[in-house]
């Protein structure tokens, strides 16, 4: 049968990306300097290959052959996918893909100490080249697949996605989210918070990180925690690989960012067994991953109860200090403060930042802006925005992420689509289980889990996101929710 | 040019190998259990591909090409290396290769509960599948070489080396080397060795270790050490990777296990960039590796001078104790003791482990005797050469090593080879920048691995061993240099 010749054959592609995944974890975790550029060129020279694999004349015809066998539902789902990642991989010529990739790395690596040296002269060049290869991925893209160029770009990461979409819900939020942070400031003002003295020590940290994750049911036999200087969670579903970055004077940020990577970590660790290496068998969507991990952090890490639960572990690392009192360590999380960091921003703040990236990149890579016109915009959305300043300052504005230096324009609106799935999946867990407060005090965070792997890990690509969505909620994505919960928590609405 | 064409693909297969060689690092460091099964598969199948890649039809047509090409004399090498390579490779049939495969995992995992329980019953029939299809190796590589069985087996680890240069060098150590064990040992009889007391925690071992690898010119920049159950040298050149194990209730035997693996390290490390990914840019086989990594281990690590330099340093992270002045810590060093066990064996009794097992697997190659006839063989040899009864010992005499399990017959011979040749480098140093003792007092260690690069690592695999020996020391391999040091260093000659 076709169908198995297939699945064979993604096994294969599969095996090869587990090696890709791990040596890339490597690059980012523990390779050394001096072994960038044979790394480099290896992982390039395997990207190379494995798009040769996947383009291969006999998939074509054993997808056409496949179309007329008898499938089961999740065999026709399988297939729908395979067919979804063969036409992704067969749009772009060879040489292309790896002078993307050539050039990704040489900008990312660059980009490490050029950001710490806010260097956008050395910088602007290199992304350049990115976003000039990255024109012609969207423009092959958008000529075969019939769509305007970032929509073919969104495709790679959220399929269903559109700029009309994306303009109706992100629209929406332009509506009342401006008022909401507005008034959330303004009842914070007087608010005191006390802000915990350390140092921290990175060992306690890591200590206290490890007992958190063991807490939302991370699986150590299959993944393990390391440090790099930009926190994600790769590896493969049987061997995760999360990691996340120490700062002694601080470890707020830390072990939130380890909350919400092992959010990323459980999805795949609980993605099902039996599909696992088809394409079927993966994640759905950038944002429904990003959902998981921001159910983590914002829905569960940040919840009051939740603080109560780990507020005691953290003063067994730290020593008792009136800042890490349940209430301190709550008021300290839900602060809201308009600010310059994406990844420091608080929930209400966060869709701001992600829809300045959104309308930049949308314009970049459909050509209406140029990466030198990116620190002036950058600068004028943050204003409007946030009413923040970022002229000069490049390290914390349009050079503080890594995303556009490997050309993954089309990822950034997943954060703001994972937040609203995380909220509107919170509301219907609620209805299902009760209240989140009453789950976390009544020891049912299993419960949780078990719940989200129901609704969303057990069902990996198997069901379209609309589809995914509707069942585990009853409707698909709107970002009412999103709303709900923020005025709820907030301002107490 | 089919040479050029020959280079590019050479390159496409070093870049793979590079993953496969970073992967194989990790599932020894860093991976956790439960990874396993999908890396030992995604491993298999790039090992599938490289096979397929290195056997692909066009290279033998590509080298038939370029034999009528002008080539210089590097290339001319470089060419000779790719022809041995590909005759290696595509030697064998796929079936005895899945085959041998199969049959070493399975005797080497049965076996390391088998030597526990000193098992000769339940391994024996392993080892003997082992045997019998790695003679079929043997038998198929001999006729193709057109060499004897045991000489084509030699020819994976040391091409041009032969039973007939081995019977001559080992049987030049038999005159003497059972003579000067005795006379070593009666001398060290009354000597007092204390031994260090612990613990040695494992922070401060570590420590010692990255400070001894520093002062021996390791290149942090290109490479790392972490911990392995098993201790080796692996990634690349330009990103070799280390490993020890630490055993906190001593820091000896780790200690030199670092020396001894930063050896290997240089050597990797020092090969000529510009013919890395190439394979006469690779080191040249495995007993001049092992003369790399026992020339710092043995020739300076167990240095009386050497082990003055690095006391302090031992001291400064364990504390002061009598044990651990520079003159005991050369006794302790430098102590002889025949005993059971080769990787536990000093430098003195060591040839006497490698040239039993050299006369074992040649003869088991080539017919001579059987699996059944080993314990007794190995019992009759271990008296005759150290004094020492293994009858019944199974797990401490013919069980205790990992060779035999996978078919890596035709390894073992280069220990010695590697001892011996590092023995004959250091008098050839001596001749060009004084006595060793004078030149590590004088801290001229960069000197000292200058003359190295220049002799032994910028040549690579450029030149065959015998030239590279010559142009190094005058001299092709000779067994004198070595008996000359362990008379110099142990019966004071
Ligand atoms: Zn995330
Ligand atoms: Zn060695």
């Amino acid at each position: 049968m076709s169908y198995q010749q297939l699945e064979a054959h993604q096994r294969q592609i599969d095996r090869l990306q587990h090696l890709f995944a791990i040596c890339g974890w490597d690059q980012a975790t523990m390779m050394p300097e001096g072994g960038s550029q044979a790394r480099a060129e290896a992982m390039a020279e395997l990207e190379v290959l494995l798009h040769a694999k996947k383009t291969a004349p006999e998939v074509g015809d054993w997808i056409a052959a496949a179309e007329g066998e008898s499938l089961s539902a999740a065999q026709q789902a399988n297939l729908n996918e395979i067919r979804r990642h063969w036409q992704d991989a067969r749009l772009l010529p060879a040489d292309l893909v790896e002078a993307l990739s050539l050039a990704g790395s040489r900008c990312e690596h660059a980009w490490r100490r050029q950001r710490q040296e806010n260097d956008w002269a050395g910088f602007a060049p290199n992304l350049g080249e990115v976003v000039r290869l990255s024109r012609d991925v969207a423009r092959l893209r958008a000529e075969a697949l019939e769509m305007r160029p970032y929509d073919a770009m969104l495709a790679l990461y959220e399929p269903g996605m559109s700029v009309v979409k994306l303009d109706q819900v992100f629209g929406d939020l332009a509506n009342w989210l401006p008022g909401l942070i507005t008034e959330v400031s303004e009842r914070q003002r007087g608010e005191a918070v006390l802000t915990p003295v350390g140092p921290f020590p990175t060992e306690q940290q890591k200590a206290l990180g490890l007992e958190v994750m063991s807490l939302i049911g991370f699986d150590f036999n299959h993944g393990r925690l390391d440090v790099s200087s930009h926190p994600f969670c790769g590896g493969v579903p049987t061997d995760v690989r999360m990691t996340t970055r120490y700062n002694e004077e601080e470890f707020v940020s830390s072990l939130m960012g380890i909350i919400h990577e092992t959010g990323h970590a459980r999805y795949e660790q609980g993605l099902p067994r039996e599909w696992l290496g088809q394409p079927a068998g993966e994640a759905r969507s950038m944002a429904i991953h990003e959902s998981q991990s921001l159910f983590c952090e914002m829905q569960l890490g940040h919840h009051p109860a939740f603080l109560s639960l780990i507020a005691p572990r953290i003063r067994a690392h730290f020593g008792e200090q009136p800042a890490l009192s349940a209430a301190n360590l709550a008021r300290l999380y839900n602060r809201v403060e308009p600010g310059l960091i994406r990844v420091d921003a608080d929930e209400v703040t966060y869709p701001a930042h992600v829809i300045l990236r959104y309308e930049l990149e949308r314009d970049l890579i459909e050509g209406r802006i140029e990466v030198a016109d990116i620190p002036e915009l950058w600068d004028a959305k943050m204003q409007q925005w946030l009413g923040l300043r970022t002229a000069g300052n490049y390290r914390d504005g349009c050079m503080q992420d890594i995303h556009w230096t490997d050309g993954s324009f089309g990822y950034f609106p997943s954060y703001t689509l994972g937040a609203m799935t995380a909220a509107q999946l919170r509301f219907a867990l609620e209805r299902d289980l009760g209240e989140m407060g009453s789950v976390i005090e009544a020891g049912r965070l299993p419960a949780l889990f078990a719940w989200l792997s129901a609704k969303i890990w057990q069902h990996a690509s198997l069901l379209p996101t609309d589809e995914l969505l509707t069942q585990a909620t009853g409707e698909t994505l709107s970002p009412r929710w999103l709303r709900r919960h923020l005025e709820q928590r907030y301002v107490g609405k």
